[in-house]
């Protein structure tokens, strides 16, 4: 079995983690950023040292392929992004990065032979923070593959002409035009030059630290609903307004998101939901609520258990505390299975290098989930302490990112050897 | 006893519901606004036309003086505000001018002997909808009466600062030099001039309706306390995070909001609390909600009443759901009593004209309450439909409308009398 250099690994880190360093652990680093470049000129700098070829797309996706023996043979691309959230950590997505460089760095240090083109890749713009959506280039790129509800929100056009939540007066075209790295359309991933991709992640979770385990095969990215739930009462004066007369939708509120708890928590344990945002109107302090909406995003991987979600809003009473009650379906995605065969390679060389794991699922959506309906697509993670990420304490100490390196090393050799 | 005109009290209603009219049903009519400036000049043309005097104080409030059989003696003022809320109703304030309006016009019409000056004003500013806080005028003009805490909130130069909600580069002060309605300083409602204050209000509740009343006599401003309730949890991915490792701050501050409402209940039936605004942090679907605060305004005649509010909230759980709680009293105001010679008055009035009525309290803040603390004050309400106020649909029948005018007039023919 081949092994990454941590030290060249913690030197990566230590580079990278200074583009758009925020002062207190973590950074700010919106794609096409300065700071987005300079990091991505540090993957240029570094994948032409040890003679990679660099490319781009026409969405600024940027390519360093390592030539194989027969050249002619579908390109194996390791891949994530190298932007961040607003005060974000320094290892989502970048971490998927540097293992990609290490993984090139390795094998031309080490000689490592191997017959398919071996390709280190960056996404754009996949936080979608300062242009969004989320996940931006991927739905272009693998738009065509798709499920439709999915692919009408990433329409090419629409994405260009995403405004900047700084600057409503920019967009995320005069972005990519300014960028320096905007290329031929000609050169996007695709699954006739390409035969397979992986993507190395943090978990953004408390499972793999919990369990005490390096690294965690990913199976699936978790099927999920969205919904919008609703209570509609009266608005009237707080002070004038006696207490049995009062429709008070906020209350209505409190009440159908506790009953919302109680009953989803009857179902599967492996069921995760969040009610993350509400919406209060007019939302003074001296007027009795007249509307609340919020938010409930449920994620299994069971389709059966999502539908026992869905059976439980339809379910919600109708009347609550005076107030009548609403849903509306805002968004799903079916469960999306990651390649057997390449689940299997990661498998056998986390097995092979002894590395302590386990199978898991994705929570949180990645770029790796829209390529997997257009090519042969898996998933490693390596722990995140204490389960946080998209914050400034985002860590995975260098032994754990290296190891993880190591996995998608190994596993790229197993399905370069098919 | 005398009575006024309610063919003559409809007119009016209808010639003032036009300025400002939104064209469904109500009016925006923001203080100092070309709506509120045609509503004055409205004002000014019928009262010169019954023969009184206008001046205005240096914070534009007006002031429409008919001359008493001894114009050495303290004047008698009856007042309310012309200016209304975003998308409010053609009675909250103006009923209580155009009153105070149909009051001069039926003593200039039937020649009512009276000693002292007869007033009708028109306080500026009472909403704060456009230039915040409400109750600006009578916050500046009873300054030095006011309670130290509440005094602090109105003081003139802040109020002159006050910048647009709409155009933060435009301040009151400029709005108030451009009215043409800036008067002197000496000109200013004071406890020398004047003998006493009346209000006539809109209940704003639903109380005098429930119980078929045409009358209001509002014997006190009930206390009231303001407090932010405050949950702290722990921001995590809503796709990645078990449920057991949650630190749900909106599923915490539910939770308080129930508990609350459970020994809220407990206390005396006449107490009204209300959680009228929520923010949520970050408010996004995906996301795990780290902190979240709601208000909680509670109001009692009966200073007791509020202390076991603050006790309920002291005793609070410190802990829900994993999420620590919190809370910050943000105002206060002891009940405010009306004077009760006018009071007496009042009631003399509405008896001896033979009106349905109860004594009441208000909920809500006015003017008058401040004007409580420099000299004697009173309010009379009249019914509001379904207890709407502050909205489109606010209305009272012509007939109560006139009933109240009717009732102000013999209160202050009373008060004349001593």
């Amino acid at each position: 079995m081949y092994k990454c250099s941590e030290d060249r690994m913690a030197d990566k880190i230590k580079t990278m983690s200074q583009f758009g360093d925020a002062g207190h652990g973590g950074i700010t680093r919106y794609s096409l950023s300065k700071e987005n470049l300079m990091a991505r000129a540090e993957f240029k700098r570094r994948m032409e040292a040890i003679g990679a070829k660099i490319k781009t797309d026409d969405m600024a996706n940027m390519y360093a392929t390592l030539e194989g023996s027969d050249p002619t043979l579908p390109a194996i691309v390791m891949a994530s992004h190298s932007d961040s959230v607003r005060n974000g950590g320094n290892y989502d997505g970048i971490l998927g990065v540097m293992g990609a460089m290490e993984v090139l760095e390795t094998v031309a240090e080490q000689k490592i032979p191997h017959k398919h083109n071996l390709v280190a890749m960056i996404w754009t713009n996949e936080e979608g923070s300062l242009y969004p959506p989320a996940m931006m280039s991927s739905g272009v790129i693998c738009n065509d593959y798709l499920p439709e509800e999915i692919g009408k929100k990433f329409k090419h056009e629409d994405m260009l002409a995403s405004t900047s939540v700084l600057d409503k007066t920019k967009t995320f075209k005069e972005a990519l035009e300014a960028s320096g790295y905007k290329g031929d359309v000609a050169n996007r991933l695709n699954p006739k030059d390409y035969k397979a991709m992986f993507e190395l992640h943090i978990e953004q979770g408390p499972i793999l630290e919990a369990a005490n385990n390096d690294i965690g095969i990913v199976t699936c990215v978790l099927g999920m609903i969205n919904y919008r739930i609703k209570t509609f009462g009266q608005s009237d004066h707080a002070g004038t307004t006696p207490m049995p007369y009062r429709k008070d939708a906020l209350y209505a509120a409190a009440k159908l998101l506790q009953y919302l708890h109680d009953e989803l928590d009857k179902l599967d344990k492996a069921l995760v939901y969040t009610t993350g945002e509400i919406v209060c109107h007019p939302n003074v302090h001296t007027v009795i609520p007249d509307f609340v909406e919020f938010s409930i995003d449920a994620r299994h991987e069971d389709p059966k258990v999502i539908e026992q979600v869905v059976e439980v809003i339809k379910d919600m009473p109708k009347e609550i505390v005076g107030c009548t009650t609403g849903y509306e379906r805002a968004w799903s995605r079916d469960t999306v299975y990651y390649d057997e065969k390449l689940v299997g390679y990661v498998t056998e060389a986390v097995n092979e290098l002894g590395y302590s794991n386990q199978r898991i699922n994705s929570g949180a959506g990645h770029d790796a989930q829209f390529v997997s309906y257009m090519m042969p697509t898996t998933m490693i993670f390596v722990p995140s302490k204490d389960g946080h990420s998209h914050c400034e304490e985002e860590f995975t100490p260098v032994e754990q990112c290296t190891k993880g390196a190591s996995v998608l090393l190994n596993a790229v050799l197993k399905c370069d050897a098919q």
